[in-house]
């Protein structure tokens, strides 16, 4: 595919549409500006603009958990990656395939150190997989071919592809064909007999995570779980749980130290695809960081990289249970609908009762949303996306990449105010691509799991100086102003009724929608 | 100062407090319950709290140019500093010194690899001078004087301290005296006689940077230049200039390269105290990076982290200058009264007639104040605070820090809207505050300085994509509802006649309060 009237920038943008990489989250600068021409010029790339590349990166976190392909980001230098970093970060421990492309200065211009100059590699390498420099417009496309090949190796990984911008706009660029996906890895076939044998009766554990998660293969699980009597969970923070009516039900390991450990205390062998052992989110003083009961065995079947569905598939023959009918088929079902002030309950019960069929919850909900799930289970089927690196303002910028991923599926965010300040710069691109969004804003005017946490860690008797530093009162956030400064639609509701009919008002547009809800 | 009944968060806060750190901008979470509860229960440090690290970050950048002291930040984590990083940027290329005190898991948590496990120590390199993870109780004191030590290292320095929670929470914890303040090292005394030559006549430059731009180091300057007859000018961004009537001007090297390589050309020999040679920001197609003439004669007296005054003295002696009353003072002077629609000279001028005795202003202007500094330049006695590193979104936070060192002055902030979206969540922190902040927002809607640098590499006639993606219409952000929602009083005007009307109301109050300008 030479083309020598093609420069560097053009030839990332063939190879990466060659890819199958469709869309740029991006944020450009000086340095990626012949990378917006040749976006500009050739039909094929959708480019969403973010306002802070934390919008950025989270997005293609999402667009990867729900188009199951990388999109790529643009980012200007080493300070806009840095901004998107702690989203890379939560990308990466959710399994997400990301490209991102880092423009940097021209290549004679580095040691001159400008302003602008920062070691771009060195900002890159604690949340990528794979990191890349550039260094002539010729090598461009091989390279960003290899970029997407490393994004795909399962279950999804962070490659950071660096161009100084001289490599973009010197000519001699050549476009690159797709490189070959990458197969998963084999699962632990040495492990199968006894995995099968361990899973027996109510003391054995089938804890699944990642791609383990899918319908199908939740319906294999739960096959295995009608046949063995094993029970099955899921970690705490999945990056896509597919759930509701006429699928296998599966928990998560509870948040809270204490109930964590209560819940696995029966457990004494656990088999293990696509999820690691449980552990403690934090280490609290005098507490255990293992969760599982001491002495249990725990066995590896598949790791999250592996090929789970054919782990599945060879543990549901290994235990006889192919013509099983599953377990843990969950009815519909839907709660009383609530009333009056809302209460944890109450906004529960309203959320499970408007779940559309096919919708995508991207819950960052914390503390308020500890009670969602077991009251949401019966509702239509639904996509449920969790937080999965803990570093907040994840859930508005995932919101839009699953939205732009998922364009005829309704997007449901459950969002503590403290978590959505992070990344509030969403709400405009929510807006100017007219996404199809409504977000719920959790207004309890504090970051409550810290006041907990405080508790947790030993310290007892907070005083007003430790509260202050916990605390979003003073001044509280007007969320509706909010949403309305960057274009979003708002309201503010008080009682279950107001969320019901707020919920219709949103469900009911394909454009965003936020809603404060006061806690 | 043994004190066995001490934890080591306890030490920490000690130890800041002895070493002079009596700031600290924080975000915190779990594994800095310690500190949070250290600095509930002993007095002394001030703690603001921020939604978001990069208005941490900035706000210590901006507390050490006004302060002349570090303050600290507290971060929670690897994400917590990534977010931060940016501004730590910034904060680097502006020599200003910053503390980082960033959580990390407990000691035996870390090989566990939790959600929010990173590699804290990979984050921090690329924008740290100095980086130290604590690993007992005992030393947390000790290691805390060091890092404020490492921080005071002129001009300043980024100093980041990693503390394992299990050192913030174990006893036997010991406070630290403060180290003693490293001297700046001393200029280049080898180069005096020569650099005294070369200042002479009209081809001659003075180039001065960082600390060498005070009132009395800028008078020292004047009387050089009116002895030898030499220029002055300084770099395009500087961390804190001393300006306005009655001292003595100095110029900035432009930013647009045609213009800076046309303002240096005349300069055969240029001496360089507390400056570096004159660089381009970016590298352009077929342009120079170096802005000085070819075979120009280049020599530093002094480098950014010297004694800039001792320097500035003996260059004073060696010229026989030092009773020669100084050049370029400048004379008070406002400009005429503008009316009508705001265009960018009668913002310059609406500015310029505003801005009060003592005032602290902030610049993040990018294209639209181009033409504040020779109009400005009769104002009465201000500092004038640039962004040093590029990465937008540094002036809110910055605002905060001044206001916080300075609370007796009015702090005046002049922001693109491009660059005020990065960190708006620091309107809150205003807000919070309650400090003396105006804020004016220059809403052009768009990052204009990118539809520039788009001619300048090359591009021309880029088509609607390549425009969308430098837009920030559609839609258009509303600033006065963005700030009334964190709390920030705010109007909106179009004519310089309401911006003179808001900037009193602004002025007057000692409160925040933002104006958008719409240009």
């Amino acid at each position: 595919m030479k083309d020598t009237d093609m420069n560097g920038a053009e030839s990332l943008v063939h190879t990466l549409l060659a890819s199958g990489v469709e869309v740029c989250f991006t944020n450009p600068g000086t340095s990626e500006m012949h990378f917006v021409a040749a976006l500009d010029h050739i039909p094929g790339m959708r480019s969403v603009l973010a306002l802070q590349e934390g919008v950025a990166s989270g997005a293609a976190d999402g667009y990867y958990r729900m188009a199951g392909k990388p999109a790529s980001t643009l980012l200007h230098l080493g300070p806009g990656l840095a901004n998107g970093l702690s989203n890379l970060h939560n990308a990466k421990k959710a399994g997400s395939g990301v490209v991102n492309i880092v423009g940097e200065h021209a290549s004679t211009h580095i040691e001159l150190d400008a302003p602008l100059t920062s070691d771009i590699e060195g900002i890159a390498r604690p949340v990528s997989h794979w990191v890349h420099t550039s260094h002539a417009a010729d090598t461009v496309g091989k390279d960003a071919a290899a970029a997407v090949q490393a994004a795909m190796v399962a279950p999804g990984q962070i490659a950071t592809l660096i161009l100084p911008s001289d490599t973009a706009w010197n000519p001699g660029g050549v476009a690159h064909d797709a490189l070959e996906t990458p197969a998963p890895v084999p699962f632990e076939e040495a492990n199968l007999a006894r995995a099968a044998e361990m899973l027996d009766g109510p003391e054995s554990l089938l804890m699944m995570g990642g791609g383990a998660l899918t319908e199908e293969n939740l319906e294999i699980a739960g096959r295995i779980a009608a046949q063995t009597g094993c029970k099955l969970i899921s970690e705490w923070s999945n990056a896509r749980l597919e759930r509701g009516a006429g699928r296998v039900e599966i928990g998560r390991v509870p948040y809270p130290i204490d109930i964590a450990l209560k819940v696995l205390e029966p457990y004494k062998r656990i088999v293990l695809v696509g999820a690691r052992a449980p552990i403690g989110f934090f280490a609290y003083p005098g507490k255990p960081a293992i969760l599982t009961r001491e002495g249990a065995e725990i066995l590896t079947l598949a790791t999250a990289g592996a090929d789970l569905g054919g782990a599945l598939d060879a543990l549901s023959q290994a235990t006889g249970s192919t013509d099983t009918p599953p377990a843990h088929v969950v009815e519909p079902a839907l709660p009383e609908r609530p009333t009056g002030p809302i209460d944890l309950d109450g906004l529960a019960a309203v959320i499970a009762r408007a779940i559309p069929e096919d919708g995508i919850i991207v819950d960052e909900s914390v503390t308020t949303g500890r009670a969602f799930f077991p009251v949401t289970k019966g509702a239509p089927k639904h996509s449920w996306l969790n937080n999965c690196g803990g570093s907040i303002g994840y859930g508005m910028p995932v919101a839009i990449g699953a939205a732009v991923a998922c364009p005829d599926r309704k997007v449901l965010g459950l969002i503590g105010d403290g978590s959505a300040m992070y990344t509030v710069q969403a709400l405009w691109t929510m807006a100017r691509e007219d996404l199809d969004i409504t977000i719920l804003i959790f207004a309890n005017r504090s970051y409550r799991i810290l006041r907990g946490e405080l508790t947790n860690v030993g310290v007892g008797n907070p005083g007003p100086r430790a509260i202050d530093m916990l605390s979003l009162d003073r001044p509280d956030l007007n969320w509706v102003q909010m949403a309305q400064s960057m274009g979003v639609e708002a309201c503010q509701v008080a009682t279950c009724e107001e969320l019901e009919a707020a919920m219709e008002t949103g469900l009911s547009t394909r454009s965003p929608y936020l809603i404060q809800v006061d806690l």
